[in-house]
């Protein structure tokens, strides 16, 4: 646990939204993925993802964001935007959003310095070490240009090795809670026509959250993936054994899909 | 044009929002792409795609979002929850937003029915025919459930191939700027060695947008994509050709890349 961490009490839940920070995203050039990393880093971690948002390289948007999220969630975490070109002006809206200085941070000026050969620490690259005053170092063990945290705001890079690897190093500073347990339930089966007896079990187990997800393959086939989720297990173990029921009223053998192979 | 479509006078350029609608996605369970299709689609029509937002299947999130997002941009695009099961909430949350009611739509009924056989045409499928008064359905290829618009919010399925479909049908109705123009340098330099002329370009050039983008390959390789961007053709050109000058400056052949094989 660093000692600069945030105080967070104790608690079985927490709340988190993520803001993605850059045009690339907008335009349509880059595919995020960073928001479905971070959702189920948080969740095996007992952190809820209750928003996301994607904002482009504009300071006044970034701003008006974080200050949305910040007082609504118990933390914000940003990716984008932490590198050394003149569009990378994360650290300078994440002062400007806690109305702080900005500067060399002694010890990221110290690491980037490092990692050049004489001669090519130059004036953009040393924009990296630049960070809100009062704000930690996130450091990450692929690149030597580190993220950092000020309150309850986390800024992660963009590139996403790089932000799973500063998310690791995270794991000591963000709270835990009680981890989210889900059970995903497949069938070959049109969602339309379990969709009555579903809404009965989600009526009779109002503690856990059911989603039902159909599903089209390319071959003509389809079905529907249903999912319940809770931060208890025999109620994720009951709902499932009712889901698991309700298809055999149809003739349909229920499978138990494991989330890493889930369709979309 | 349809003719209840909105009245969209004529201009060079729009701002639109995407609204995600879906647990799935902020549980990590589902990786989303529509954002990055739909701000593609946009893109090509002179739209540009200012913010985007991802909330959970809770009707009080929705409404606050789509107030937020709807007084902000030209129009708002949603995906998900349209479907047939309870956790499909997203045409309630509309009429709440608008304080409209909601209601069996003839034309969607009647779509409906006509896709099941008799008998299977159930209360919960019906569902998929609520829509909130004085809105126009937005038909699709692949499946016979509409999605609809009304005011300034297009709502259409979570699906990734049905949203597809009903953002095809949408080509008629949204309204249409000038492209953007983009083109794409890559080259294989560290992005701080290029970052100061690089900046000095944009200031040359303050009518295009210029974003860096550095990617690392799995074999250690490494470079950056310097993108230019801007309604102005002859602008982007003429910026291109600067970001081309500045990587011969340091011994590095720039490459035009085609967008659809950019990397991360």
């Amino acid at each position: 646990m660093n000692k600069s961490a945030p105080h967070f009490e104790s608690k079985s839940s927490w709340t988190a939204a993520v803001l993605v920070i850059g045009d690339e995203i907008l335009s349509g050039r880059t595919q995020d993925t960073n928001v479905n990393y971070i959702a189920r880093f948080l969740g095996l971690r007992g952190i809820d993802l209750k928003e996301a948002r994607m904002v482009a390289d504009v300071e006044g948007e970034i701003v008006a964001a974080l200050n949305a999220l910040r007082g609504t969630y118990d933390f914000i975490i940003t990716t984008g935007g932490i590198g050394p070109t003149h569009d990378d002006i994360t650290a300078d809206a994440i002062a400007a959003t806690f109305g702080v200085g900005i500067g060399y941070h002694p010890e990221a000026y110290a690491l980037l310095e490092a990692r050049y050969p004489p001669g090519e620490f130059n004036e953009m690259r040393k924009r990296m070490a630049r960070v809100p005053h009062g704000a930690t170092l996130v450091r990450n063990s692929i690149s030597a240009a580190p993220g950092f945290h000020i309150g309850n705001v986390f800024v992660l890079a963009g590139v996403p090795a790089i932000a799973r690897a500063m998310l690791e190093a995270l794991d000591g500073v963000l709270p835990r809670g009680v981890a989210v347990h889900a059970i995903t339930i497949g069938g070959e089966i049109a969602e339309g026509q379990v969709a009555a007896g579903l809404a009965a079990i989600q009526k009779a187990h109002p503690d856990v959250a059911i989603g039902s997800y159909p599903y089209y393959r390319a071959d003509g086939g389809y079905g529907v993936q249903l999912v319940a989720r809770s931060r208890d297990a025999a109620a994720v173990e009951a709902a499932a054994h009712a889901i698991e029921a309700l298809l055999q009223t149809f003739g349909v053998a229920p499978q138990r899909v494991n989330p890493a192979v889930q369709r979309d």
